[in-house]
């Protein structure tokens, strides 16, 4: 059974995921292992997953047989189980709280080989409209205070499921730099009355030198304070605080602008690995009483996707003080990104 | 040149060490290059580093020659740079301050073979002794707010370098979690005028399924919301603010702690790569004229040594959220590290 556990010195709390309750032995075999040779997440092998909770099945084909080009499916290993009701309390001066949550595996592609930035834009639209899919459906359960959409490609334990996936992780708490986000845009909101997000695209419009793309509808910059190395925001223009309400029109020029975003980083960087996450405002529920969560409506949050190689690693300095450093200046990323020569690797053209 | 940069939306700074200045092509090649032939740290080479800046020479050798047991260098390399004046100034909604500091590397031995957790307790008590000199002598420049020592065993690009070393990185803020650690502290200070840690140990020491060992003096433990599977907390249990402030016989006895604890890690986990930081009370300069500075005076504080095998990695959703995700409930780490076999391990003794 998971759980989620509060520091009282650090302010911050820990996700205990005990579903595989590892052991010390499960340390020692640092060598990585191989990727496995058969992949349940092939087309053919539905029977080998939980059953499906979402599909895109074009020609209208059964749940759970051959014929999707997106599915979501329970992750089998969750980080947070879905059973449950919420059970919070103090243990003396630490508190905990049961962990309940959601843990979902959006498969992008049928195809085994096919990454994210070879996709056609219908492809990767379609797996946008799953994201936005499964933010709808989730948030009706008040049980989850944020649902997480993230991806890692060849990052930590995704570097054994060579499978193109995104995942989902609903939590029964507003993510701590979420908070940050959110604490962040109402204060300055409260003191002008504008959008912090929307001034900061404003601000980088003008100086210009960090922007990577700029097509009105989506801006793709690297941000001043540029935590790793070619670090990207991809954010829309026009303000907008909820992912989940974007039209299936602005869904295909995001699937445009986020494929050409990837395309320059793998040019670039020789197809590194890399993470990247989607910042959406939280869901509000009437029943929920409490006054903080009214004071933090959502509605001056501005939706955006945070993407990032992973080039370095964090040590001591980095999880011990909470500074990142950074070698590359931002200004000269995004200069080698805005010019990559993105034909150069596009397989896939629509 | 480096820069420290503040993210409006994440409030926080990240350092931009640009001494390097990688560009992509530094990033390309991901495979590890091998550990060099030649060591500039082992004894004689001592005409292959900056002069030192602190050593102990037990027969009373010249500087820069051999005949030290532990020497402390300037890093060729810094993250920041130890010339010029603080400037501080806004760029438009962002925040940028120049890179000042200092990087210096705590060379624990002449030997290349010998680890931390091979030492005799005379041995590590000169290391400590070290950290205790050159906190002391940092805190004369009142441009550093802060004086960060940690150590990566083979994490990071330490993993490079194998003679054995710490490090000590001088900055010219509070760094984001010391801060929030001397927030929580005099938070809960004001309100019941004793010290957080203090009670920590106290509530710990009482349920005391999470003590690893307690010689009535250090106290280790695993921390109740541990963000990374077996990290410890080492304390002194006794109410002190400041490491540096540490008596000859109290860092012996830390020594022995210390010692002892990493030998638990290394029987139990196979010897695993390690980071180690040390969270004592920022200095205070009278000179420093802003009001909340003195608000932070930092004797509610409690000094604590953290240390975490590396035994996880990062990934999209933990710097995306916020949230550590850790596999292993400190209950039973503690339980594995408290019933390590630690005389297996032990090569030297004293």
């Amino acid at each position: 059974m998971s759980e989620l556990r509060w520091d009282p010195l650090k302010d911050n709390w820990t996700i205990l995921s005990l579903g595989q309750g590892r052991r010390p032995q499960d340390f020692w075999q640092q060598h990585e292992a191989p990727p496995a040779s058969f992949c349940p997440f092939c087309s053919g092998n539905e029977s080998h997953t939980p059953a499906e909770i979402y599909a895109h099945r074009p020609g209208g084909s059964p749940p759970n047989h051959p014929g999707w080009q997106v599915r979501v499916i329970p992750n089998k290993v969750p980080v947070l189980g879905i059973e449950g009701e919420l059970d919070n309390r103090a243990e003396g001066l630490y508190d905990r709280m049961n962990g309940i949550g959601a843990h979902e595996l959006i498969i992008e592609t049928p195809d085994h080989e096919t990454q994210l930035a070879d996709m056609t834009i219908e492809q990767m639209t379609e797996v946008l409209k799953a994201y936005r899919a499964r933010l709808l459906d989730l948030r009706n359960d008040s049980r989850f205070r944020y649902i997480f959409i993230f991806k890692n490609c060849r990052v930590g334990t995704a570097s054994r499921i060579r499978h193109s996936h995104s995942q989902l992780i609903a939590v029964p708490l507003i993510p701590p730099l979420v908070a940050t986000e959110l604490n962040s845009c109402r204060e300055h909101f409260q003191r002008k009355e504008r959008c912090l997000i929307c001034d900061l695209i404003k601000q980088e419009r003008k100086q210009k030198e960090r922007i990577v793309s700029d097509d009105g509808a989506f801006l793709v910059y690297a941000p001043y304070a540029s935590r790793f190395p070619f670090e990207l925001m991809i954010t829309p223009v026009e303000h907008k605080h909820d992912f989940a309400a974007q039209t299936d029109q602005q869904l295909k020029q995001l699937a445009r602008t986020l494929r050409q975003s990837l395309q320059r980083i793998r040019t670039v960087l020789r197809d590194p690995p890399y993470s990247l996450i989607l910042h959406s405002a939280p869901p509000v529920h009437s029943r929920w009483g409490r006054p903080d969560y009214w004071a933090m409506l959502p509605f001056n949050y501005h939706w955006h996707i945070e993407l990032a190689p992973k080039l370095t690693r964090m040590t001591g300095f980095e999880w011990g003080s909470g500074f990142h450093i950074n070698p590359t200046a931002p200004e000269e990323a995004a200069d080698f990104l805005r010019r990559a020569d993105i034909n150069a690797t596009v397989k896939h053209d629509s």
